[in-house]
C-alpha cells in the first residue's frame, strides 16, 4: 500500500508499504476514503519535533475491511470514523469521557493514516458507524469530526462555552475556527475571533463569530476587555499551542472563567503567580474526541453543521508534500487527502 | 491603637498608631476580638517578598464599633466575619462568586487587621453578621473562617471535591488541613493527606483524612498512584505555592480530575507540555472566601465544625512578633492573637 512517511523536517515522502494485518483480536483494517493533514504534523515538518522516518497521519475515515476474532461492534462493509487515540471505552477514564488518556490507549500517530490502509487498535471503543455509506459530500465533514472537529468542540465544551457566554478563540486554523462552531452550537451568545486573515475571518463568521479582533497579546487582550465591559470574556478557547497564545488566552479570561487549551503546546510554561491572580479555569489536553463522535456524525449526517469546509485544499494521497508545504507555508488552512 | 507592623524581614514591632476613621460612607470599623498570623505573613518575613514597615494581617472578626452613612446591612454592636478581600458583593464578578476579583475590592492586607481596630471598605459587601454574640470558644473557629477556612473550601470546591471523590491534599498547614475539613463536609470518600508531622498528621486524622503519605515529589506522586489503581486521585488540593507542590498535586491527578490551587504561588512555572499531557482541570487562586462564608459561619455556629482546632498557639497582640517566629520556625501552625 501507499504510506506517507517523513524522513526529515521539509521532507515527506509517500512509498509503498507492507498492508497491515490483524495483530490483536481487537483490531480492525479500514481502507480510508480519506485522511488529512493535522496541524500538529507541521511541528517536526518544520523541525521543532525531532522526526526519523516517521509514518505520518492520525486522522481517518473509511471501510472496515476487516476485524479481529473479537470485534464487535463494527463490521466488515460499515464505514467509520475514529480519533487520533485509539480506546476501549470501558475502562474508567473512559467511563469519566477521557477517551484520549485511556489505561490501554494507543498513538494513531505511530501507526500512520496517511495511507490507503489503517490498523486500528481496539475498533470496538474506538471507531463509530455512520448510518450507512456518506454521500461523498459528506466525507469531508466526517473527516473533520475524527479530529479538528472534536477537538474545538472539547476546547469549547473545556471553556464551558454555553447560552449567556461571551467566548473568545485564539487561533484561527483549523481547530479555532471549529472551536467557533462548536461554541455557536453550545449556545454562546457572543464569540470573538482573533483573525488577521480576510479568508479566515469569513469563515469564521460562517461558524459564527460575531466579532473579530485582528490585534494579539496584549493589545488582543486590551481589546476583548473593552468588547466585555473590562471583565474579559467567559470562556476563551487557546488553539495555537505557544507562549503568546496562552498566556493571550488567560488574560482575555475573566476571573472565574474558563479557558479550554487544545493547541499542542511548545515551548510554553505557565508563571505561577499570573495564574494564581487571574482566578481562571483552565483545562485542555489531547481531546477525547471519541466522546463527542456519536453526537458529532449525527450532527453532520443530518446536515447540521459543515466543519468539512475547513478544508480548502484536496489532494491525492501520492501528492502529500504538496498538502505539507501548503500548510507550512498557509496558503492552505487544512488539506484533505483522497485516498 | 496598637497595630502590628514588619519594618524588614524578620522584625515584626507592635506599635502606637492613630485610630482608623471612616473615610467612605460604605466603611464601618470594628474593633477586633481576635486576628491571626497568616502562612502568606512569612514570605516578607522571610525575605521572598519585599517589605518595609509594612502594616500586616488580613483576617479578623470583631465587632463594629461605627459605620458610615450608606451601610445598611450591618449596625454598631453586631459581630462580624470578614474575608481577606473586601467587595460590594453586586458586581457581576461578584455575583458569579468571585468576590476575590470584585471590581472595587480592596486588599485588607493593605490595611492591616494585626491590630485593635479596623477600617472595613465596602461593610455591606464584606462583612457577615454572625446570630448574636458568640461564645468565647467558637471565636477562633470563626476567626479560621475569615481566611484559612474559607480557603481550604475553596480549594476543595474548585478541585470538585464530592460523594464518590478520592481528594489527594498537598500541604499540611491550616489551609492543607481545612482543605481536609472542607472534603470531608463535601461528601469526599476517600483523602489522602501528605504530611510527615505527627501532630499534623493527627489534625489531619480528626478532620477527616482517611490516608497518610510521608512522601514528597514523584515519590508522593508514586504512592497516591499505588491508592488509586494507578490512576490518580479525582481532586488534588495544592495548599504550599512551590514548583514541587504544584507538580506534584497536578501528577497526582488523574485526567479529567480537578486540581484546586490556594498556596500563593512564589517562583513556579508550570510546563505547557506536562500540563498538556495531564488532561486535568486546574482552577485557583486567592480564594473568594466571602462567597462561603454564610455556609461557614452557620456550620461552626451550630458546632458543625471545629475548624479553629488549626490555631496551636495564641499569644496577645503586643506579643505578635513571639507568633512570627513560631510560624517561621514551624513549632507553632497557625498563630491567634488575641486582642
Amino acid at each position: 500500500m501507499r504510506q506517507v512517511v517523513m524522513h526529515s523536517p521539509g521532507n515527506v515522502q509517500v512509498e509503498d508499504r507492507e498492508d497491515p494485518r490483524i495483530i490483536e483480536p481487537t483490531d480492525a483494517i479500514i481502507r480510508l476514503a480519506a485522511t488529512c493533514i493535522c496541524g500538529s504534523d507541521l511541528w517536526p515538518y518544520r523541525g521543532a519535533e525531532p522526526v526519523d522516518h516517521q509514518v505520518m497521519g492520525h486522522e481517518y475515515v473509511g471501510v472496515v475491511e476487516q476485524v479481529g476474532a473479537q470485534v464487535r461492534t463494527v463490521k466488515v462493509g460499515d464505514f467509520v470514523v475514529g480519533s487520533f487515540w485509539a480506546s476501549d471505552n470501558t475502562c474508567e477514564i473512559c467511563q469519566a469521557g477521557y477517551q484520549a488518556y485511556c489505561v490501554h490507549r494507543v498513538l494513531m500517530g505511530t501507526i500512520g493514516t496517511q495511507a490507503e490502509l489503517a490498523r486500528i487498535p481496539l475498533a470496538d471503543g474506538t471507531l463509530v458507524a455512520t448510518p450507512g455509506l456518506p454521500e461523498p459530500d459528506l466525507i469531508p465533514s466526517l473527516m473533520a469530526a475524527s479530529d479538528v472537529l472534536g477537538t474545538g468542540w472539547f476546547a469549547a465544551v473545556a471553556a464551558e462555552a454555553g447560552p449567556g457566554k461571551t467566548v473568545a478563540v485564539v487561533g484561527d486554523g483549523a481547530v479555532g475556527l471549529l472551536g467557533i462552531l462548536a461554541a455557536r452550537q453550545l449556545g454562546a451568545e457572543r464569540i470573538i475571533a482573533f483573525s488577521r486573515h480576510a479568508d479566515r475571518q469569513a469563515l469564521a463568521r460562517e461558524f459564527g463569530a460575531t466579532d473579530l479582533v485582528e490585534e494579539r497579546g496584549d493589545e488582543g487582550v486590551a481589546r476583548v476587555k473593552e468588547l466585555t465591559g473590562g471583565l474579559g470574556a467567559h470562556s476563551v478557547i487557546e488553539a495555537v499551542g505557544t507562549q503568546e497564545a496562552m498566556m493571550q488566552a488567560i488574560h482575555s479570561t475573566r476571573a472565574g472563567g474558563h479557558v479550554g487549551f487544545v493547541g499542542v503546546a511548545h515551548d510554553v510554561a505557565v508563571p505561577g503567580d499570573e495564574l494564581f491572580m487571574a482566578g481562571v479555569h483552565l483545562h485542555g489536553g489531547p481531546a477525547p474526541v471519541r466522546q463527542y463522535l456519536p453526537e458529532l456524525v449525527k450532527l453532520i449526517w443530518d446536515r447540521k453543521i459543515n466543519p468539512g469546509k475547513v478544508f480548502d485544499l484536496t489532494l491525492p494521497l501520492d501528492r502529500a508534500a504538496e498538502g505539507y508545504q501548503a500548510m507550512d507555508q498557509r496558503t492552505a488552512t487544512k488539506v484533505l487527502l483522497t485516498v
